[in-house]
């Protein structure tokens, strides 16, 4: 993919200033036009290392309103999201709609380090596939990516990282120029790989030469602006559903024998034995620091809560979080409608349980009115 | 505190299951009604170790409807908690309205755990008042806070140690009995004090002889229901406002110079000065971990959103959080109203820019009828 990058054309200070200008003004009325749609933007800038990722952001942030505008960054993660499963710090972050997120460090930085570190695995294709498929379900939901690249070749990053160590500021950069330096060959090989694998029709990415700042910050700014544009272009679109297929003869719950029985004292014998097994395996579990996310879900009065007391009653309560689903609060709605449930995942070593679950939207929403046709299918 | 402790009785089979019907039943009507009512509930599970202050919450668990309980667990701080202010991992927890939280483990574990360590220091009794100051905050706003301490003397916690220490369970407990029991005399000492401070009328501390497992879960359950119907037969008690003083005269406002100017080259030039300072000033503060909370509030029209963008301007965007306060959502409506600006506290290192603010309880939703006028007083 890098092969064919434009070069960065001169650009002197007025012209700058007069494209910044007009530039500034269209990225305003975008930004006002897609939150009064509802539409959320997810901004993922990436990059050669010294490419100046952090000072485009900071132009853009400076060009559109900063108050519907939220840069995250993924350096080192947390202990707690690092006892969580690996997106679970990219969903606490997404954008409630109509705002931008932009994300310094994103989903794609761990897989390029990790594939530097490991080459040659077949790591890079199946994390490809997870990133496609977690970038669908965004623009799915009305969410949109756009995906920006800074590149520089390798004299041009050596000078920019010599030039900038002497500078005081991002501790990060300046502290280790040679040694990010040291790289540059498997860190490209790798990018293009994950770029090219990456790079579908919803959301493609874009590279930039970012030899020169005034250039690379018109570039991103110009590519985001159309990006809009076609978003707000296209706003009628729905995604396209797959066809529903109702139900042949015999579903899975018509094969469920509904006249088993047990008699009481069995009951009583079993229940004790199972609970307290249960109890033991919830302690081992966090010792050993794993999880379990159970979904608890059923006909009404078929007898769910009782269940999940005969289970709850077991466990020590400092070792689970039950989460029960009603209908989603304001701020859930305004989220993709997974994120919901991604932001109760509880630490290592803990359980949660989910009193009815992210297949209520095709069991109740549906039935409700909360979801539309196209949104539960 | 300690001294005039009531005794545990011993409570056969029978009588305990009799109790315990007639509780459940009672404990989960006014769990019930509180929700209606919307008050938020507090229970603070707290004791000597060994105590069983677990299995206590788990029967309470129990006989409550458990998707109206949730047990918060504070054991060492996660990273995320301990580069926050330190009532940050508590507010992040408070229940919203109409629930129950349990916390084993809470602001007092800290306070305790730091005196026994550093004794004869004057931190316990300045810790005391910023905790009755938190709970007079959440008592002032319809939650209400009830404290447990599950007492043991120096020979039952021994007997109760060691009798654990052979089950497969709670590793936490199980694996240094006698480590814990070593400290027993510095702990009582210090709680003594901490309980005598820290209970006040409007959330006093119950203690229980927690020698005999089923005296200690019906006196829990007794005590907890106790102070719920006492909630409830008060709930027409509003917070008794601090008289309001109309302003005299002069105000701050008025000592204001309106006419003060800077001509536009001056401008320019102090500007760019003091954003390249603030630049590297924010870059220093991320090396150092310090972190800085920033609140803008203004007339309309007064210019506040165009001084932020000089700050945002000057901040590279990885290191700061711009939150903007509108009305609240309905998540946040049904926590206290400081919980939606705990929330947003970002970790050490980092700023928390806030266009508009707490302030707002008074100077907004005053006027536009979001706030009672004893809750803005």
């Amino acid at each position: 993919m890098f092969s064919d990058i434009r070069p960065a054309p001169k650009i002197d200070r007025d012209e700058y200033k007069e494209a910044e200008r007009e530039l500034r003004w269209q990225l305003l009325q975008a930004q006002f036009a897609l939150q009064d749609r509802g539409r959320a933007l997810l901004l993922v800038v990436s990059g050669i290392e010294g490419a100046g990722k952090g000072s485009v952001v900071q132009r853009l942030s400076e060009w559109l309103d900063p108050r519907g505008i939220r840069a995250n960054t993924y350096w080192l993660p947390s202990d707690e999201e690092e006892s969580r499963p690996h997106f679970w710090r990219f969903w606490r972050r997404l954008p409630p709609r109509g705002e931008i997120a932009v994300f310094l460090g994103s989903w794609y930085s761990g897989v390029l380090r990790d594939s530097i570190e490991l080459p040659g695995g077949d790591g890079l294709q199946s994390a490809a596939e997870r990133i496609n498929f977690f970038e669908d379900m965004l623009s799915a939901d009305g969410a949109f990516v756009v995906k920006l690249w800074l590149h520089l070749d390798k004299g041009d990053q050596r000078k920019q990282l010599e030039e900038r160590a002497g500078k005081q500021q991002n501790p990060r950069v300046t502290d280790r120029p040679y040694e990010i330096h040291g790289h540059y060959d498997q860190h490209v090989a790798v990018a293009d790989k994950l770029l090219d694998a990456t790079s579908t029709d919803c959301s493609p990415w874009h590279i930039i030469d970012a030899k020169r700042r005034r250039h690379r910050e018109l570039e991103a700014g110009r590519i985001l602006l159309t990006a809009m544009q076609e978003e707000l272009g296209n706003s009628a679109r729905r995604p396209t559903a797959v066809p529903f297929t109702p139900a042949t003869a015999t579903t899975r719950l018509d094969e469920l024998d509904l006249a088993l029985s047990l008699d009481r004292s069995d009951y009583k014998k079993e229940l004790k034995s199972l609970q307290s097994r249960l109890q033991d395996l919830a302690w081992q579990a966090y010792r050993e620091g794993r999880s379990v996310v159970a979904v608890f879900e059923g006909w009404d009065a078929a007898g769910k809560g009782s269940a999940i007391r005969r289970v709850t009653g077991a466990i020590d309560p400092r070792l689970y979080h039950l989460v029960r689903i009603g209908a989603p609060t304001d701020e859930e709605h305004a989220h993709h409608y997974l994120w919901r449930f991604w932001r109760q995942i509880e630490r290592d070593g803990r359980g949660t349980l989910f009193d009815r679950s992210w297949y209520g939207r095709v069991l109740v929403e549906r039935v409700e009115g909360y979801a539309t046709d196209a949104e539960w299918q």
